[in-house]
């Protein structure tokens, strides 16, 4: 997978992924920066180029001078999701996207859901954004941090997660007020797509929709922005801010 | 000005904007549409065009079929923001951002402030995206229903906002807890730019710093994510919710 940017790279290199080719603007050779030091820590050879090849490389502008390939990213399994919570003492805390297919989207809330300490984050394996490039550039180096389980049907892993003990709510409009519902505990929130909410099924098979309350005229929010204030309403509910 | 996107052009027409030209799609011509019902009833000419045209007419693909030129953005003053808290019979609530340079996250900004009810948002006159038809369209609407001000020097405005009872709170790192913070009252929160943060001046003259809890390795959340959850929690605690 091709990922570029200054910060998505930095954090592939700290989380030591396999890196098979850098590419660094040539003006930058002589200048100190974390790339450069990490890189020849770890014995990664940089190819310096110019900003146009970079530019060609990714097909836009937004590398900020540095592009590189690495391994393709590897997902979980929401087992794996349960284990990270038990090794840090906490209650499972999960999100899981129904239709998310914006990669611009993915990314912000992949980098809201490691900021909150989410353990980890469930997407469908159908008619849903892969992991790829741009998700990776917007996620901040996020992605890099974060398990991601796909999943071939949201209905069959909700109701495991409910034979775990897992409360799962939707955050949607026409629902209890979030903040008057109980966030603590074994906890998954499902958001959905901007255009389509979430699914008919998958809301019913919730345990409750939870909605933001709202005070204007056009009341919706962006999704990244509705995963933001929901999880870290629980956030502030879980560690008692 | 040119909008387009079927939300902002929805959301002009209700506002009762002076539109000046309307383009729709022509293979929209015989399907019900909200926007089609409106215009009739405001005596407004409807020019249906093929896409290409309207593809031409805005310089990229996302305009979902609807192109209009209304009129230019009328900015506010502070002091209507002060009047619109007072006919509504609540405690002033404003946003100022510090340096926001991209039309999306100032579009998605004014978006989240506008669910919240925050009665008005300050931004320097100088060094900030103005106000175009990207922001409109990424504020879904939310422009047409919010009072901007735009200022020549933030430090002189946050001087008068103090001196008006309104507690001014930098959103920053290095802050006290967002959630230990008491938001109720005359609030103004200062929102910075997502890679220059707000300027020392600017914060050195703000009340406090306020600061999200992470629990991540990242640990820094975009522009609108931080405002939504700033401007959520402050709605928390001065609902009551």
């Amino acid at each position: 997978m091709k990922i570029y940017g200054k910060n998505a790279i930095t954090e592939s290199l700290r989380a030591n992924k396999a890196v098979f080719n850098l590419y660094v603007q040539d003006s930058f050779e002589d200048k100190p920066s974390e790339i450069l030091a990490l890189a020849h820590k770890q014995h990664i050879k940089v190819n310096f180029v110019d900003r146009y090849t970079l530019t060609k490389l990714v097909g836009n502008e937004h590398h900020q001078g540095y592009v590189a390939d690495i391994e393709d990213f590897c997902y979980s399994e929401v087992e794996d999701m349960f284990d990270l919570a038990r090794t840090k003492g906490e209650q499972p805390f999960l999100v899981m996207l129904d239709g998310v297919e914006d990669p611009h989207n993915l990314g912000s809330i992949l980098r809201v859901c490691e900021c909150a300490g989410v353990h980890g984050v469930i997407i469908p394996k159908y008619r849903a954004c892969p992991i790829n490039e741009t998700v990776a550039k917007t996620s901040a180096g996020a992605l890099e941090h974060m398990l991601i389980a796909r999943v071939a049907n949201l209905n069959n892993t909700i109701t495991k997660l409910k034979k775990e003990g897992v409360w799962v709510y939707a955050v949607e409009l026409g629902g209890e007020s979030l903040y008057r519902q109980n966030l603590t505990g074994e906890l998954c929130l499902v958001i959905g797509s901007e255009g389509n909410g979430i699914a008919p099924l998958v809301k019913k098979n919730c345990d409750a929709v939870v909605t933001m309350p709202m005070f204007g005229k056009v009341n919706s929010l962006n999704a990244s922005v509705a995963c933001g204030v929901a999880v870290f309403e629980a956030v502030r509910q879980r560690r008692k801010l």
